[in-house]
């Protein structure tokens, strides 16, 4: 039969975005390999230019950049080497967004709004991207967007070990800020075999008109509360929720978050609450500025890691994704 | 200039599946018009067959079907609906799903999972779908499955001018079956000025390894409880929870929910139980062993009619979407 | 230069729909493999779900799965696992459909019908199916409605084997039972070395309105007659056939037919009739009611085994597609 | 509401390739239009150029090209102009190729061929064809091919009106040339109130390797025979049938066929033949070389140009699709 | 026959995001028109929030959008607003970028770029956009990257009725201020009747490794020089080439360019500079900074609005592109 | 865990059109390879047809086709091969089309024109194509229309080993025949260590409506010229080129190009003109009347061949693509 033959071989290479080189690097140096030299650029106009400085052809590919603000900035970027990636003939290319960006923005609320976690996921794939991983959605539905393999990864064994060491689960009490995250501190519960209680935020029903209380549901006096969310923004929910629970009896506070995305003015009202310890990852990075002393970050980047060999080595990653809530 | 010219017109029809014709025929009765007469079958050896007696060339066509038990003959009798009408030069294509088929399949909890509701919102897509219309989605998220508008309704104020009738806001309290309806509930209790109770299933986290328990959080005490939810599918859930509300002292325990799933055993342990009236909408036909004395069905017929003559005559039906959660 | 690199391999993964296990294992069994473990199941509403219990990430993936009556169900099963392993990294999938859903709505034969069996070719490429395996296509056109490769086998080499043992081609004749078949039966006649007659339905030109009448085209007094058709639905036209044949001085009556559709009452009235022997293959399950006496079953597995491991190894299957018509 | 309103109005342009010029001027003369002024040219290098002198903003587009050979200069120039009419913003763009170019190419009879008709599909699709208008496909599951709405047109009813007026149906039979015609040929049968016949080109089962032989079935005995086909190539099919139609009887031998393809040596042989009068229609351009004494060329145009009418009318046209085999 | 009738009407709606409000107000005014009340924030973390405050349903949509630095917050923006509007149920969406984001980035010059200006046409592609205006593209070519009509306009008219007022076509001569820009300058210097000149920049051939030097093509002593090019992002070559020219003797130099990007130090060197007069167009806000006292900004909005309206009304916009190169 | 692994193993296959089968098979034997046994045939109609005599499953597929005239044919059955090999499961197409057709349609000069070489790039793509490789694109931005990897190759290398042993660059300066190729003439006079000079067509502007002069920038006199450009089509430019060459003094004209399209009266009038030499490659085939004494073909197959090696080994091939102007 006519043609060539040769044995087939696989080779990954990592590309990182300029948003967060430490993690990236630290991604490589567990995976005992180096990032792709890339000459990133932002024109005086603000274009952004990137290239490759060694070849890619056939490769499997995982660009990895993370979304801290400017995050369009970030975004664009991305798409961008992932174009690249494409016009060179990558293999496949997976895009590693620790932090998906736009994630809150996934559901039409009211009429005539875009559903920008969705517009996303399109975005990445229309540049070529052929896979998604990422920690800790906002909603898991986030999933469903994209028409493709999504590994969603998950923080809290990361999260959990720092606590386990360190708290007694006899006077440990765990908190959901609201509602919407009840899911994930049943899970802690569980894990840490410590009881759960819930900051409920509403209206009071007898008084008209009046704004929200924080009601707390379950046993918090003396006991220290360890408050876990999936993301701290501006900090206001997580700091009045402290607030409530010190009213309330608590004896320590402590808060474990997977993002941070620290928008102002949250190192300052963070420092100065009431709370003892916030324990973040990196999966975004932090400016001088967005660190404060009480703060603990832990890395994302062996996750990341594990999770990037099992994907090129088709091994199973399903034991990385414990803890979906 | 060469060509002919000749003036707009827009023409609306109505098509039918066979899962539900009482529920399109009350459509087509409030739109003052008529459904197309269809030839619809299903051979011996289970493949189904539907053809239009009438030209649909540039027609703004509407697919009303529901998904009850048997769902994938019906979701299948749509899609071969849709795909007729594509194939007929219909203008547009709008699938109306008042229960979106597989919503709860919306991602994947373990590795290895299919997302069903993107499945479906991308078979509807393939077909020929233009455009999706569908009643309380049981997460709204499933908006974004779709790359298109998606016309999300609200069955609340169907069921709720129901009760405004019926019960003294003095003595009521919504209910929230579990965690992921609180923020349904919370919107009744602010259009009913009655204060909010939930319920919550967890496990104990004293005594390890125990079954669930069922913990109300919110006074119930000597009032009639209104449990509200997006579907009753078994009904164990909504069982127990009217339980737990009698043995807390609750006077009576109406229920209100959009979708009628029913599965067996419902309709009798709903009949059986201690609640004293449930209210559904006709998103969902019942077959007559699913109907039972304290049932009362709501039509939905008008809601959809009436966002069915927006879409049509391209008016604002923002107003229709009132209740989002 | 950077990166990490590995030795190519790859592995072929056999996912088995719930309408035909025993095809499935017959298949897996040939290959000296075994089916990936799958928890498929059908919720009370009618839902279906389906997880594999293992990692399937990098395979080439072959699902198995036949479609008998309830058609629509083990249709949408298949569409569910494709798209889990499209979610779960398989490098390719490829539906194997022994009897092609739909098959004979191929065209439009009046306006504003839908031309199902596109349709399901869509289904499958949007699920994630990028090839396509069946055996005796009912037009041979179907393989240019999937946008990819689509693995057309042949049944007939295994039919022929059966009868070249058991006929003898001197008092044998080989006879299509209508028009739309003559070419099939025209290969079988060449094969056997058998000559050829044809039955021909038509309406009496001489007597208008009359119904049709079964003319026989050529020598079948005093033979032994073999009707071959590509499918057997409800039986009525080939039990027809075979009185016909009888009339006209037929010794025996034999039938080779690849898909036992066998709707109602197919069994029943091809056991009572003249027919000596009905043979057919295991593309479709038999339920204990769909079989009788006079029925023998060939199975198929060999044939898609083989074609499985050629298509795994990339091996030439031009050869297993013999008996193109 | 902000905003400007119009009423809308629509508006039918017809283009034409250069490959049939009169076919698609008649067509406008049947409408009351002309055809949209076009610069078309082929440049010394073989390459293709097509401009539209009047805007087509917005319009209903139909570009008329019939297929003969050169057909891939034919083909080419018509994607050409679908590209021109989308990248000026007509609304709609209606593919007509009164003989669909490589209808015959609609399988693959063998591995690792090209199934040529669906790829034409594609190629229509790509350019930006909306829908395709075509006469008389040669396998009616061709409108499978294309993913949108094609109108499959019938030239049986402007042929039969020809022979209406000039055959006695008492003496006349109607024959089809091959066994893959035959339904077509019983549509006329039915239609002319006449007997039908069959030629069988098939080996002698009796013979090994001996060449086939034009068995005739049916009684053509002192009849007047009518051979019905969709397309006449290089005539060899029918000028031999002909000659077994005069061997068995046939007092005279006319023939019906829909495309003049008419590759060398047609002309030649059908006038030297036996045959009395071959009718076609104008689907395809004949060249002075191709014209013949016996031959008789009705036109299609009123038929296309009431279709075009209907579609661009949104009117039904069901009623001139007659004739479905 | 079933169904509802209403006349058709069409409404035209402009949407405009942030970047350069001033402008698609302009646009609207010139329309008689006014801009769809918006609400577009940008969120502390960086996320782009828009949202319709009227319906957009069935409408033709027009989104403006300028793109100065910084370009990637209002790309994003705009294809958030595309998306909103596509979910939103408009009929037809277009993209209006005066000046095209990316248009440099339009070629591989090395091996592992990416083509960002077809990644940016993909994008409003993805996002929903049925078709792009835009004026002056870097190359003409971008027309092709889009799979859509584009409008591409010329501010050549705008800028030219200011020359053709001012300057004397008897001491003018017309430059190119390099090899890329030549066509554009000589078709100004055939609408002006003026000579042209062209700069050149390169390397001296007989000296090795030498730094480009400016040599001038053409006369221009005792000359008013107009120099001409599509757009001044930081000045450098525009200022070099006045200083090439004084020093070749020219009595005066005047600038006019479609594009102020304006990138520092732009506005200080061009101020410093011998140049007489800068003449721009509003395609790109000027922020006060960017303002400098040799600037004229003449207003492309009634361009714009001009074009708008005849893509709206399906006009002839082919007089409005005069100008191509 | 179940299934079958077998180690990867990839074969490279090199198929060919009928255009130019000596290129193709120079390229296989510069890869010590053959081509894979085609039957390639135009049907009396002009239909065309092709199947592979061997198995190309799972292959590495180069589809190696010339564009000469009649440039659609050849297109055609490029695209019919490269979707035979998709069907028959290549593994990857790669597209060779040495020079590109239909190049020159890059961009609409006017309003209603096509743009023929995107569209050509999305023919490829809707057949199958995964890339494409070619040789001195007319623009670099063609890369663009493509939607996937294009490796653009250089031939200056090929032709620039030519000169480089013959010419001395004491006595030589390079020419570029209009404007839109200095770029190229640049490369080439640095790669030379030549001058360079250019010729410019142009109105005389003192003279209204005169005819285009040729103005020659740049010192010729008694110099050899070396005029460089990418294609020769008609020669008419070349031609006027050379002579202005010689009225201006030079002493010897030469000239290069890649492709040598070669139209009528090319051969006759290079060889007729003070051209002396005319080197070109064979990127297009030439018949016998295409060629002249004074023409010296140069191969492009080690080129290509080289490419296509390191293609399939994954390898760089940036090092081949030297010469991007």
């Amino acid at each position: 039969m006519s043609g060539i033959k040769v044995s087939g071989q696989k080779r990954l290479v990592l590309v990182s975005g300029r948003a967060h080189p430490e993690l990236a690097e630290k991604i490589a140096a567990e995976l005992g390999s180096e990032l792709v030299p890339t000459d990133a650029r932002t024109f005086a106009n603000g274009e952004i230019y990137a290239r490759f400085d060694e070849s890619v052809r056939g490769c499997d590919a995982f660009v990895i950049q993370s979304h801290p603000t400017p995050i369009n900035e970030w975004l664009m970027e991305q798409l961008i080497m992932v174009d690249a990636l494409k016009r060179a003939s990558a293999k496949r290319i997976t895009v590693v967004a620790p932090f998906y960006p736009y994630a809150r923005q996934d559901k039409k609320g009211r009429g005539r709004e875009p559903i920008s976690a969705r517009l996303v996921a399109d975005l990445f794939k229309t540049a070529g991207a052929d896979r998604i991983m990422s920690v800790d959605l906002h909603a898991a539905q986030i999933q469903g967007f994209f028409d493709g393999p999504v590994d969603h990864l998950f923080a809290m064994p990361v999260l959990l070990e720092y606590f386990q060491k360190r708290l007694d689960p006899q006077t440990l009490t765990v908190v959901s800020p609201d509602m919407g995250r009840v899911r994930v501190a049943d899970n802690w519960s569980d894990k840490l075999g410590a009881p759960l209680a819930i900051i409920h935020k509403r209206r009071d029903p007898l008084v008209p008109n009046q704004v929200s209380v924080h009601e707390i549901v379950g046993d918090v006096k003396g006991r220290v509360c360890l408050l876990v969310d999936d993301l701290i923004d501006t900090g206001r929910t997580i700091v009045k929720a402290a607030e409530a629970l010190k009213e309330n009896g608590a004896t320590g506070v402590v808060v474990a978050s997977t993002h941070a995305v620290f928008s102002d003015p949250a190192p300052e009202i963070l420092q100065s609450s009431s709370i003892d310890k916030v324990v973040v990852t990196d999966t975004l990075p932090l400016t001088p500025e967005q660190q404060f002393e009480k703060l603990e970050v832990l890395t994302i980047a062996p996750l990341l890691a594990r999770a990037i060999r099992e994907v090129f080595e088709d091994g199973s990653v399903t034991s990385l994704f414990d803890g979906a809530a």
